[in-house]
């Protein structure tokens, strides 16, 4: 079986628990309110920001081929800030005050130490499972809602073509990577799949809480 | 004034609550519950562990003179993880299926993160800041319990002489390191000192209130 | 005195023998031979292609201001490998059968080591040099040169105005970064230099005397 | 076949023109200028001095299993600068006064860049043709000489039955990461072991010529 086949059906109750947080449940109903989408679109803002460094070093130790995607994604990474910016502008938020709240700090900390530390397969996992997550959560919203919410930019990124069809390149380039791997091997990246999934849930369930440094 | 007096003072509130933490008061009290006990000792086993790979890149990045004295520092943890295993063997817990909380996987990702991705002196800092919030942690341990505790061990490791001569010696490099540095660089430490103070707090926050995956 | 200004002074003599190779003044006069250019074009294409991944992880490492300058940078290189392959296409070399050469796999990889072990500040020497030592040859070679040659292409791209215009930027840069260094750390940065230009020079030597592995 | 029985095989004339390279024989023979010992020492002091930052990386990012063996390798290493310099000492050599040569600081660098870019098994392909390489030319010396000649620290240490072990458990280490691998991944292997041979080779010939920078 793919292996991403076979670690959603492993984890499916963690992802489809990550899917169905509250925080998208209430936005994809248009019942989120203002102060918590306010809260992680700064948090989501910082994410991105840092991610960046993240996705610099893939760059960096991917093969040849991967590169000249990957400039795109790095492209559309640059846009998302921008969609940020727009935003936090017509919302008042000074931006370059806000700073990362423990569990967006220790997200983007897993990601950075991964891309340095562990091998390239391991920050595809990490990669495709972050991308593929929000690819499902922002359908999921932009199925619930009618348009001319203030949401669209992010609908419009996560939930869109070019997006799906990013997150299909990914899926179908690990499952070539990944095809005969020994299960010891495997063994690392579902675990991999797993803490990446938890982490996701946690950036949301951190929004919905506005969780801070206690 | 030197860079840690500096540091200490202005960070100071943040500092005393860290020390004073629930955890740090009650087992000083010789009033922890072994169950909380026993769930720090777990963590920090796997703390140790997994710092022994930030140990070791800092070996590789740091100037030569410091790698024979970080080469005995390295036998320290692998000492300590000893000290974690006899703990364990006696209480009947099985480290091996021993996994990371959030909070221990997230201040070990920022350590890895860190020793890769940041210049010297900023690991410096954070080994500093976490070495020496040990040392006083256990000190205090120390000076309210009597002999005879199962924590004797701990208490000796990071309260003992050879340990105070460790913190003393980080202190004063660092302080030589950072002598004549731009207001800029300073400020850039600062917070990298703080972000450590900030997840020793909540590691002790995660081990007293026993804090999963939720 | 500003660092660029102090390097290029104390290093004036081996900068000057660099400039001054035989690879370069043969091709200022028009008379280099086909073989050794393409040989040269040859390892470049590889060099720079290899180069991208240094550069990648300095977008990782470096403070956020530099990111979307750093991003030109890169489209920059890509611009490169383009001029490399349109090349190599007219003179009918078959670029994916071009091994490196030890000196251009040494200088990549030192390159490489230092993007991930050396300080920020370090690689912003080994990028400044580079890049000036390329610009000024360049320049040499335009002002040799009439119009109407195979090289216009790496010229416009090494000795034009935008480049002209980067480099300056480095320059400025790093002069700004290491304003006020203590003389320790400055000897550490300048030892970079020289490095970097010696390996400049032995990457001409390379090339003009078609140096494989033996 | 085991990995290490089929690249031994593929690059055969390669492996043995590196150990029969006239700095081996002139050594075995007793007939190698003290000079040109005098210029290895020295160099391979460095080198070694070096490898100790490739090595601790690798104590990073390794699974936990090997730490331990590699903390007893990290000792050895601390040796052979011992060894290097009483060798020092006795032919009044000030060792703090050496410089790399160019081809020194670029195997150096090859190491380096690979301890934090490539994937753990092509660097434990690095380490085990390292080894094996120095283990296989030692035993020539020592097949070669009487003893009391100034080279027996040397040859105890590469040669000896310590050193034998070490590089059989990586030899049977590598053989079983690498067991079932894909052949894209092995075509990769193969690339790094060649690449560590070729370097091998260019190091003899450096102490053998003194090649310095030019």
């Amino acid at each position: 079986m793919k292996f991403t086949e076979r670690v959603h059906k492993k984890y499916e109750s963690q992802w489809e628990r990550m899917l169905s947080h509250p925080f998208i449940e209430e936005l994809s109903g248009g019942r989120l309110s203002d102060e918590i989408f306010d809260f992680w679109a700064m948090q989501d803002y910082i994410f991105v920001r840092e991610a960046i460094r993240f996705f610099s070093v893939l760059m960096a130790r991917f093969p040849r081929q991967y590169q000249k995607p990957f400039q795109q994604t790095l492209a559309g990474l640059e846009h998302e800030l921008q969609l940020f910016t727009d935003y936090a502008s017509k919302r008042r938020i000074e931006l370059d005050k806000v700073e990362p709240t423990p569990i967006c700090h220790a997200y983007n900390s897993f990601l950075l130490a991964s891309a340095y530390h562990e091998d390239v397969d391991a920050n595809f996992v990490i990669l495709y499972t972050a991308e593929k997550a929000y690819h499902e959560a922002w359908k999921k919203v932009r199925a619930g809602l009618k348009k001319g919410t203030p949401y669209e930019g992010f609908i419009e990124n996560w939930a869109g073509e070019m997006f799906r069809q990013y997150v299909d390149w990914l899926e179908a380039e690990l499952n070539s990577m990944t095809d005969g791997y020994p299960a010891s091997r495997l063994a690392k990246l579902d675990e991999i799949f797993l803490l990446t999934v938890r982490y996701e849930y946690l950036f949301w369930e951190m929004a919905y809480n506005r969780l801070q440094w206690i």
